[in-house]
């Protein structure tokens, strides 16, 4: 996801950089103190974390700085605790998902499972290595993201919120990890409305409207804000996801960095294969679906999404939602600075829209 | 693991019963509000709990009761952490083991896996949906165990040696695990000091170090005394383990509900094997491993474990450290009520060696 054109560039990014350096070099030597294979697990963990945009964080920060806070260690290492999160939930989530690379290059499972054939060991026994190692990473990230809120500078209370917050975020991204898992047992393809429910557990929660209502907390915000903070994020964040579908199916791989038909091959549930299922193409579709997809067959799937309005609906769907999303932020009781500062964030989606 | 001979029984027991219950009381709320097949994930969860014996929760109720800790409500919250964290622990180990049972029932993998199944799901389908709500369960346990401490009812300098402490399990387990998952990768067998640092790391700082020294911390006990506890929880725990691999090479299954020759077929590194290794009966022990065991391939590795010496030497391992775990409790600044109380964990041990 790239913020770099959405979110003002500050000096809270690097002082989010510092908490995290700090962090995995003390967590390094005491991990080359125990062994040296466990210092090469938090080389990658660290390795995970560093090769992110820093999304959440910069909510974080953003929030916190409009609403005028001042103490920037606090935000800084709040935003760092959901880098963490963000980082545990991608390593486990690829272990769900059974991807060994991201974004083209091999992850901390795919590491694992290098290693693991380089030592001799059969293609499915290298998998499981590789996926183990992954649990265990993502573990240590989570358990830190928790580290993090504990070691904030702030009253018991505020403390408090902010462990709410983060335990929300977590309890909602399982019920979302969960329900993706269990989907495909479901026979009947999932309804608009379930894809967009699973979609705001899994990522809208965690990624857009906890971490700006942790921004927003810290800053002692009025608890009527920071609700709407929360609803701005969670409508926002699905919408980002309703359009980065489109991505997976329209998308210029060159452009977008994203595999063209990657999610279609996947047999993804998304909000446009909702909408597609509700029409005559569909029964073609699936049977496309359900082989080895090669490009004409992509190419005809994609043309059957177009033919079928799914395509068109869901655009409308993206920018439904974005509007709802601008919509809270124009509230009177949104400060002016908040609201010029976060709603760049549609362009999240309508960027993706243009595929 | 039976304690039921080895600590007292008392109130607190029942006080950790209900921290946990209504711990699980109101993720249940919250989960079935959200998804029924969340509130179906929190059961299997809770169950995974309530199954267990409470072993950490007793060591840290213990050491803080014989220490004159009065306020019993904090302690059965830390507690309560170790346990969430106990729990969260074994049902990752068990992903990484690839394990759907435990002590002959399904575990929280082989529920999911059966539920795939039911659906239709291919084997190989159905097992991946098991670990992967594994994963999840293991991550909700897992936060709850830092989100217990966050609750304890104690000063800011004792909540963060509480919050060091729990840092230091997930630190040390997490090692563990990792040389215990790349350990196969090297083709030398281990020696014994890899196998008891490796076990010491795995489960001995988790389950007796540091829910002693937790319990020892809440009750304002000196740093002297807190380290002495720490370090005969780190040898009776590796103890433990040592004789535990007895039971699981010798042990006759109807009377220790483990399988006879379960860690031999498993090939599990344990002192024991590593004795072996070093004589050379080793070769054709490693002959049979490497095979499908049957009844009789199983009786001649026993033999063989005899013959090498090698049983007769762990015999000796676990009596010669847990000798030295109980000659740290008979130092004069640990009080007599303690040492009373913690002697008797010895018997964990010893109880593992007639086998």
């Amino acid at each position: 996801m790239d913020m770099g054109t959405t979110l003002a560039h500050t000096d809270d990014g690097q002082l989010v950089n510092e908490v995290l350096d700090g962090f995995f070099t003390r967590a390094k030597v005491r991990a080359g103190a125990m062994h040296p294979q466990y210092l090469g697990l938090w080389e990658h963990l660290e390795a995970c974390t560093v090769g992110g945009k820093r999304f959440r964080p910069r909510l974080v920060m953003t929030t916190y700085s409009l609403l005028g806070g001042t103490n920037t260690t606090a935000a800084a290492t709040v935003a760092a605790s959901y880098e963490l999160l963000h980082t545990a939930l991608i390593i486990h989530d690829d272990v769900v998902d059974q991807d060994f690379t991201r974004r083209g290059v091999p992850n901390l499972a795919g590491a694992y499972r290098s290693l693991a054939t380089d030592q001799g060991s059969s293609p499915e026994k290298a998998e499981h290595t590789g996926a183990s190692a992954a649990v265990i990473a993502g573990d240590l990230a989570l358990a830190n993201a928790y580290r993090f809120l504990a070691e904030v500078d702030a009253d018991p209370a505020t403390r408090q919120r902010l462990g709410d917050l983060l335990d929300e975020a977590v309890v909602a991204s399982a019920a979302g990890e969960l329900l993706d898992v269990l989907a495909p047992l479901d026979p009947m393809p999932q309804t608009v409305d379930q894809v967009l429910e699973m979609s705001k557990l899994k990522t809208a929660v965690y990624s857009f409207d906890t971490p700006l209502r942790a921004g927003a907390v810290l800053a002692g915000a009025d608890q009527e804000l920071v609700e709407a903070l929360g609803e701005f994020g969670r409508i926002i964040g699905t919408a980002y996801q309703v359009a980065d579908d489109l991505v997976g199916a329209f998308g210029d791989e060159s452009r977008t960095g994203k595999t063209g038909w990657g999610d279609l091959r996947e047999g993804k549930r998304t909000a446009l294969i909702s909408y597609a299922a509700e029409q005559p193409q569909w029964n073609r579709i699936k049977e496309l679906l359900a082989q080895d997809l090669t490009a004409a067959d992509a190419a005809e799937i994609r043309e059957l999404l177009v033919a079928s309005g799914a395509r068109d609906k869901t655009l409308k769907l993206a920018a439904d939602l974005t509007e709802r999303a601008l919509d809270v932020l124009v509230q009177p009781f949104v400060p002016q600075a908040l609201r010029d500062g976060l709603s760049p964030l549609s362009r999240l989606v309508t960027d993706r829209m243009g595929v």
